[in-house]
This record gives structure tokens, C-alpha cells and sequence, in this order.
């Protein structure tokens, strides 16, 4: 009989994550600061009855509020369930892990992070379908509780995603590649777009569509998301300020783009190309095996 | 009784003028190095021929060959059909008119750039429909003349775009913003998401993949478009790393992207909601009203 899940906020992601729990035949309820209307689902605002039954019934409880309401509700935790299993879905992961051991739940917590899209919010985005083929990023730092690591691992799978062992900080430095930086770039390049006046936007088509999609997203979401990750993102952006430098250089001296474009092309014919492997052999109590697995592309899509 | 059209190169591009002129009912015949199968179609690979009848039938011409190709095209026209009419629909419009200059056939030239997708290539990968509703810049410098503007226009308008005068520095300046930039962007994101190994690479996900799309493109033809207009990517490229800049110092100092963001976040708005107008009340003759016109949202949808 697999425990049940306690969900405390039900925008997009936590209200995906109580359906699909649901459907994989979980049993579950959820919280949300506003009333939701989910029939079917045992929701509430009562955040200290909803943390009492968590206690009660040993639920795993999962953080799906944003980073800015995390630390009030981890007071309700501490309060009222302070020995639940705890994970979170709220993107970084180093600055998650420091709230909540701040709180003193840092022992039972292992913290999670579904790659699924955010652009449109609140219960009624939601699918019990939003995580299938998705990778789910599972913190996999030393010291974290391995009973509850296997608990959070079996809900990424159960939600239809595969697992991606890493540390908090590895997570965070990649998301900064491949999520932060797409953001910043993008709201950049739209401006620089618009500098060009009328004659400009009226110019843009599929590569300066595609390039700016994410500018369009709210820009409270993407600030929030962004600033959360400050160190990381200036880090991912000085290797770009680093290679558009390279390029305004050969520009200006040589005038090719050789390099810039060649490993860019390769680049994105890896990311094409890229194959996950089955990790294998490893015991789910070796964090330190399961990050290196995960660093090297490889993700658990059972728990054997 | 439109005079016909003789397209040199029939690769996308000019393949689809070819097809789209067609249909407009304009007669036509086209000229590729390479044969190609293109059945109910007057082609042949003997350049020489295709431009005396050009001649003897007063055919506007149009240049459909890869920048590389140019001069030795131009060599062939000044010798065989040093009269007609010609156009071009070679991306950049300065570096087109220094060369047809240079080859004495700057007087019965008009340059112009469909704003339309180029990553399949090949007659093959043509359509009739490819201009359909697309932004079609003819140039409207100083000089030109105003007989070869109104034929060039007309084609812009039986293929199914509407017309986008512009100065040809003021073209060049634009796609540098919106097609060129974007294509740098693309591929310094795709590397630094590379940079951070299969970690990343396997994170990636809507964002990451729109904003490397164009990195798939074939580099040579990424490199041929971006090196022919180097000054004005330059240009363009300096914006955004001032703007880099700023994020990165706001990063530093206060944590907050906010500007960065917002102005981003409120271009995507003015390209998502951009309203072109029709141009009207300026003479054909009047290169100067048009290109005013063009630069501050206006087109032309027919030629009244």
C-alpha cells in the first residue's frame, strides 16, 4: 500500500501532481491558499488540518507554492507535521534546501524538480498528463534521508516521468543553461528587436518568433524564476557574454562566424541526439553513485 | 499583357517565385547551373539562352542565387540582357546592389528580400504559397528606377506578400536585428546548454529548444547569411551585449532582472500585437515618401 500525498499548493504543477497521483492510484489531498474548484479532489484551505491528517496518515508532503510564499507554509509544516516526509517541485533546488533547514525539516526533505512547461498557471492549466516523458530532477546530496529519496523517486515515476539523480547546486547550474538563460536572452533579443523600430518587428519571422516566445511569459513568473538563481544564471551568462565575444571579435577581424555557428549547430545536433541510459547497478542509498550516473545522462525510470 | 519573368537560380526560393508567379498567371522561365525536374516548367541549365530571350522579350530578372554565386550570374546578365529590368531575392540588399553596381547594371536594378523561410532548400522544397501574407522588401533608395520599382513590386504582389520599401542600409540594419541575431543567439545558447554536459542537455525542454532551433540550420548557409552582413550584425550584436551587460551588473549588484525582463516581456507585446498600415497617398515615384512610410509600419498591398 503506497502512502498517500499531502500537496500544498494547487497551481499548474502541484495540481498536476494531484492528479496524476491520483490516476496512478495514489491517494491524495491538497491545500491552496485560495479555494480551488476540483471536483473529484479532496482539497482545502485549511492549511494546519491539512498538515494534522499529513501527520496522521505519514502522507509525503510536496512544496508546490512559490518560492516567495515557501517559508510561511514551511512554518505551518513545522507545526503541525514535522516528521512527514517533505519534497518541493519550485525549480531551484540549493536556495529550497536552505529554506527548509532553516525551518529544521532539512532531515526529512529531499527536494524535486519536474522539467514541465510554466507558462500558463493555476489549477485549471493542470493534467494529470502535464509530466509524462518528463524528466524529474531528485536532489541527490549526501546525508539526504534514502527512505524518503525512494518515496519522492516513486512519485516522479508514478507521475509518468523518468528520475534525473543530481546535486542541488549541479541542478541549479544546468537549469541556468538550458531554462534561465533561454529567458534572458529571449526578453534581449526582443528588445534589441524592438529598437529597430516598426520596420524591424514587421521584418520578424520564424527565428525571431521562436527566439522571443519565452519574452512573452509573465514577467513576475520569469523575474521570480531568474532571481532565485542569481549566481548560477551569471555564471551561464558569462560563458555566453564569453562566446558572443568570441563572435564580435572574428566579425571584426576575420569577418566569419565559423566557430560560433559550427559549434552551435553541433551543440544543438547533440541535444537532438542525445540518448538517456537506464541507470543500472546502482544502490538507491548511494547518492554519490546516482549523481554521477545522473550527471552523465543517466536516469531511473523504475525503482527496480 | 504583364511582361514575363526569368528567374536565375531555382532553388527555395527561387523555385517559389517561379511557381507563385505562375499561378499569378505572369509567363515565366527559370535557369539553374544544376537540371532540375520540375515538369510544366520552362527551365534549362543554358544561362546564355535563358538571358538573350530575357532580352528579346523584355523579362524582369531575377537574381535567385547564393551570394557566392552572384558575379559570375552578373557577369553573364551584363553580356546578354544588359537592358532588363532585375531584382534579386538575395537577404542582404547593400552588399547586392555594391555588386550589381560593379558590374555596370546599377541603373535597371531594384533589390528586394522576401521575408520567408529558407532552412529546407532546393526546388523541390518549393511552393507556390511559400510568400503567401509574407513581408516583402523592394528597396527604395535614391536613384532607383521608378518603372523597375513598380515591375518588382508588382511581383512581391502576384507572389502574395505585400510590400515593405526600405532603404537598403535600413534593411540590412533590420534582419541583422531579427533574423541575423537571432541566428547567433541560437547558436551561443545551444553551446553553452552543450557547455554543460548530459546533466543539462537532459533538462532541456521548451525553452531550449525554441531558442536553439535555428542552430539546426546548415552552418554553411547560417554562416554565408550572417558573414554578408557583418557591419550591421555588429551593430546589432553591440545591443544586445550592452543589454547583457546591464542584466549582468543588475544581477551583481541588486539581484533583480526586472528591467531586463520587462522591457523584453513589453517588445514580445509590440511584436505579438504590431499593426502594419496600408501606405497610401505617396506616388510610386516618390522613393523617399516610401521608404518614411516603410519605416514607421507601412505597406503596400497593391499598387492602386
Amino acid at each position: 500500500m503506497t502512502p498517500p500525498v499531502c500537496v500544498l499548493g494547487l497551481g499548474l504543477i502541484g495540481g498536476s501532481v494531484l492528479r496524476a497521483a491520483t490516476v496512478a492510484g495514489w491517494s491524495g489531498w491538497g491545500w491552496n491558499r485560495s479555494p480551488v474548484t476540483a471536483p473529484g479532489f479532496d482539497v482545502s484551505t485549511d492549511l494546519a488540518s491539512v498538515l494534522r491528517r499529513a501527520a496522521d496518515e505519514d502522507a509525503l508532503v510536496v512544496l508546490a507554492v512559490p518560492m516567495t510564499a515557501l517559508d510561511g507554509v514551511l512554518r505551518a509544516v513545522a507545526e503541525h507535521a514535522p516528521g512527514c516526509a517533505l519534497t518541493d517541485v519550485v525549480s531551484v533546488k540549493a536556495p529550497v534546501a536552505e529554506v527548509v533547514a532553516r525551518r529544521g525539516l532539512g532531515a526529512r526533505f529531499v527536494g524535486g524538480h519536474p522539467m514541465a512547461g510554466t507558462s500558463a498557471s493555476g489549477w485549471d492549466a493542470g493534467s494529470a498528463a502535464l509530466f509524462a516523458g518528463a524528466a524529474w530532477v531528485v536532489a541527490a546530496d549526501d546525508g539526504l534521508d534514502p527512505h524518503v529519496w525512494r518515496r519522492v523517486a516513486a512519485l516522479a515515476l508514478a507521475c509518468g516521468a523518468h528520475v534525473v539523480p543530481a546535486a542541488a547546486t549541479e541542478h541549479d547550474a544546468a537549469v541556468a543553461r538550458i531554462s534561465h538563460l533561454p529567458h534572458l536572452l529571449a526578453a534581449v533579443l526582443a528588445s534589441v528587436g524592438a529598437d529597430g523600430g516598426a520596420l524591424a518587428l514587421g521584418l520578424g519571422a520564424g527565428s525571431f518568433r521562436d527566439g522571443t516566445r519565452v519574452a512573452g511569459t509573465r514577467p513576475e513568473l520569469t523575474r521570480a524564476m531568474l532571481e532565485a538563481n542569481g549566481p548560477a544564471l551569471r555564471e551561464a551568462l558569462d560563458d555566453a557574454l564569453g562566446r558572443l565575444g568570441v563572435a564580435r571579435g572574428a566579425l571584426t577581424s576575420t569577418g566569419s562566424v565559423a566557430v560560433t555557428v559550427d559549434d552551435g549547430h553541433a551543440a544543438r545536433r547533440l541535444f537532438d541526439g542525445q540518448l538517456t541510459y537506464d541507470i543500472i547497478g546502482v544502490e538507491l542509498s548511494d547518492l554519490r553513485g546516482l549523481r554521477a550516473a545522473g550527471r552523465a545522462g543517466g536516469v531511473l525510470r523504475s525503482l527496480g
